[in-house]
């Protein structure tokens, strides 16, 4: 039950992003450029990279919303984004990637946990100085999402396939501000 | 040092901002409304909980540019932000901002800490749906920010003189996309 009164039953941030729209247009409008704007990761890598941070910050919707988004991005199954949120599937990802989602699970601690030797091994796998920005932004942008979400105790739908259709929706169409994130 | 080469030796987040102005337009937006939109709490008040929630992080560029922003604002001195942040202030503090800052400060750990007999204290010192929604989405913004200068190892100035005029600034000026933040 969420904490304030939402005009709507919608879940998880969607019922904010209705409510509060003039807040709603810049969070809408970061989440595009980061995620679906030009960029040498691919749209369901910089999912994948969302999705292990909520996950890591326990955030259910946005786990299983940005979870299921990378999955019809990668066309991968389920098991695999578990693994992946689970650090289960570093045989199963390339060296740069698993560099990455290192770099952004420091951030989900703190920015301060990112060191020099989590960069230098990024560097040696070839990730560019675009990448490592927008890797820390995109983990750091979660730290914010998912917080936003459980910190006013937005509807957690129960139903799988409530988050499978979502994420077929967003992998499709992104997050432009008509779009019903 | 900074982890990725950025074009200016700017402070913090403002190399950044400069660097990467796709990412720049709607974190500045976001700043821009939460902390100077329309709102029931003072723009001060606003910024106290930013500085607060910094603390918390310990990111030591954000904590002191929103600090002294709060400082020019609320017109009070530099011990009394120090107090605050160390939850030293609560006798000098209204109930209703104790409330919003110990929300706050919750959301800084992590959004599922916030209970809901932390948002039955605010309700009972007449805070609103919105203050409420402002004040985790204040504290969650922090949250953002303050990893997104931390984890790229942006340059924290050491002259206390520095953040005092950046500041006076923000105070003056807010974030709007032309200012130099």
């Amino acid at each position: 039950m969420p904490y304030i009164k939402l005009t709507e039953e919608l879940p998880g941030i969607a019922a904010l992003l209705k409510d509060y729209p003039t807040t709603a247009k810049p969070l809408l409008e970061l989440a595009q450029v980061l995620l679906r704007g030009e960029s040498t990761l691919s749209e369901g890598e910089r999912e994948l990279i969302a999705a292990y941070v909520s996950g890591k910050n326990k955030c259910q919707y946005c786990q299983y919303t940005h979870g299921a988004t990378a999955k019809h991005l990668l066309d991968v199954d389920y098991d695999f984004i578990d693994r992946v949120k689970n650090d289960e599937a570093d045989d199963e990802l390339s060296p740069k990637m698993n560099s990455l989602l290192n770099i952004a699970g420091k951030v989900q601690i703190n920015g301060q946990e990112v060191s020099q030797s989590d960069i230098s091994d990024a560097r040696k796998h070839g990730v560019t100085d675009k990448e490592l920005h927008d890797t820390v932004l995109i983990a750091a942008t979660f730290c914010l999402f998912n917080r936003y979400v459980d910190g006013l105790s937005t509807t957690t739908p129960k139903d799988d396939s409530v988050y499978d259709h979502r994420g077929a929706i967003l992998a499709e169409k992104g997050y432009g501000w008509q779009t019903d994130v």
